[in-house]
């Protein structure tokens, strides 16, 4: 299973910000969240997720869906499906979901997740991803990204 | 200048969401937009930033921002700082920016971007970021990731 190096972080200096992640979140009244959902392709990830995202924001949450296939026309756009490509995709829509929870919204994720040692890779930083109950080809997991 | 290519899109297709941008925006009340900083190291970038961001949060809005030294703590810790790494680097967070604009956000980018022709470049659909005044090596762009 290839590993990431943190080639870039050690010449960056991490900047203080002003606006903190509790802001944002106090501003939308909501705890941000990640909702990860991995499944065969064909499971019923990217219809559950849909389903849950309107009835999210019925209910005045302010959410977004990362949905594999999507992110693979634009971020991901330069990956295909080698094992190491397939890794790093799943690494930088956690990422990205990462940044997202920062920002205070609530992020449903989309996407096939063949290895588990990725689905229990941390982010950069913070909790892992923990898995939620699995049937018919479905996992949904709760992330403990907040 | 490397170039990218799209070699996951093909296998991939686009999936319809369910809440829309327009939904999204319509919630926060606001025009997403990317205001894009880009200058020399020192040149103020974060500090004119945060202090961006500090003020359109006074006035109700709903804002994030990317800082490229951040960044590189997660979603680009994979990259050093070869011409091609630096390139990758801003094609990310510029991705990255769309996918936030997307969900609603005013997205505040700080980024060193030494390359002309990677400031010009599109994301992967939508217009390119344009490039206001120069001064004090600091360039404001706002762009037009609405």
């Amino acid at each position: 299973m290839p590993e990431f190096c943190a080639r870039g972080a050690s010449n960056s200096q991490w900047q203080g910000l002003q606006v903190s992640k509790a802001d944002r979140a106090a501003r939308l009244n909501q705890t941000p969240r990640c909702i990860w959902l991995t499944g065969l392709s064909g499971s019923g990830k990217t219809t559950l997720a849909n389903l849950l995202e309107e009835r999210l924001f019925v209910e005045g949450r302010h959410t977004y869906m990362l949905d594999g296939d999507n992110v693979r026309h634009g971020l991901n756009s330069d990956l295909g499906f080698s094992e190491a490509d397939r890794v790093e995709n799943i690494r930088r829509v956690a990422e990205t979901a990462k940044l997202m929870t920062d920002a205070g919204l609530i992020v449903l994720v989309s996407l096939i997740s063949p290895f588990a040692a990725q689905r229990k890779r941390k982010p950069s930083s913070g909790p892992q991803i923990n898995e939620g109950d699995r049937s018919n080809g479905l996992t949904i997991g709760l992330s403990s990204l907040q």
